[in-house]
């Protein structure tokens, strides 16, 4: 009822506070959006079981399970994805203004080739249909259950010191013409996956200077949109 | 280049097998879509704080960090959500053949009023416009950000011994008038949040007969869409 968020503290539950998987959050913090660290080293057959077992233990709306992972590892169909990727990344960097466009000319978006495969991560709607529980009144409940198990891929590479990289720079039709995707199935990421060097420890955005990090009060509303809560970071993790 | 997934195992990297971080694993699987489990003790402060820290966390599409969280206690604003989730409910109920109707009757769908909070994740497609990175071609990618955060939460939840629920059974434009959310931000998620009495080992709606959980393999493809990975499951997780 209360709207700053620090009248919460007063001494229930506060058990569970010291049970906290520390683990989880060290795994969620070092996590990052990888395109420079790959080395190309194999990921050993075993290691992506657990990555891709992860990624499909993820919820879905109805229990759909709506997501599909292709393993890309041919060199051909990589270098095709990497030209597209190229004329994409020249597209986008017309619409910016000149100062942008020259920050953007020094960040690279992608490890298309150097990671040690891709997964193709994709949405097919027509799985447990019709009458998937949950999806009547929000079709893209779908789509954001594919988005839960990207996440839980990324936390269970970062556990297994993979390097994960998000790449978007790309038109879905290309790439479903590029796998042989069926057209009721939607591509809706190329993750680059592989060993690497090092993580970052920020973000590289952040450390091109291209966009900060907000602080968690910012986007932490009580009760209804634009009421802040002034204490939560009090504290923080 | 191998289509036969098995081939990868010979002798790579496989110091990495060992220094898998089983905790996060155990998280992941232990997770649940909670709606009848939890017990409405209040969450302290500092664990919010915690859980919230791992949704921001999240990687997001250019740095962008679409993402807002309204934290909604109010009994009356959960009850007026509860009525209208109860339409829905209703509304979808009227589209299933009898007797799947009939096995929908008993599935608890939400926790709304039960749980010790909700948590209302937005997505608000102007933060970082215009040129966020990554997004002109694939204008979704913000969205999918949001979702990724969802998952960081869920994940973090889960490891402070917290259930979460994620309810779909409403309108996007009711929740927006319920919580004052400006036209430009888009409702995602409404997450039940709380104490449990505990967490189910078989997902809800795979002990009621409603669905079930597919195997790894029928999810996976090599190189191209359809070429199935049959040596995957193999030792899986």
């Amino acid at each position: 009822m209360s709207r700053n968020f620090a009248g919460h503290d007063a001494g229930h539950d506060a058990g569970s506070a010291q049970q906290h998987d520390a683990g989880l959050y060290a795994t969620i913090f070092r996590r990052r959006d990888v395109r420079a660290s790959f080395t190309g080293a194999p990921v050993p057959d075993e290691v992506m079981r657990r990555v891709l077992s992860a990624a499909h233990g993820a919820p879905s709306v109805g229990l759909s399970q709506p997501w599909d992972f292709i393993l890309v590892e041919s060199e051909r169909t990589r270098a095709s994805f990497w030209k597209h990727v190229q004329q994409e990344r020249e597209a986008f960097a017309e619409t910016l203004p000149p100062d942008r466009a020259e920050l953007f000319a020094r960040i690279k978006i992608e490890g298309i080739r150097e990671s040690s495969l891709g997964v193709v991560v994709t949405y097919d709607s027509s799985r447990g249909d019709p009458g998937v529980l949950g999806r009547h009144a929000i079709a893209d409940a779908g789509l954001y259950s594919v988005c839960l198990a990207v996440q839980n891929l990324w936390l269970a590479a970062t556990a297994e010191n993979l390097g994960v990289g998000w790449v978007s720079f790309y038109r879905e039709a290309f790439l479903q013409e590029l796998l042989g995707i069926p057209s009721g199935v939607r591509p809706v990421a190329w993750l680059c996956i592989g060993a690497v060097s090092h993580l970052e420890r920020v973000p590289d955005l952040e450390r091109h200077g291209w966009r900060s990090r907000l602080a968690l009060e910012e986007v932490v509303h009580s009760e209804r949109w634009g009421e802040h809560v002034s204490a939560l970071t009090q504290g923080a993790t």
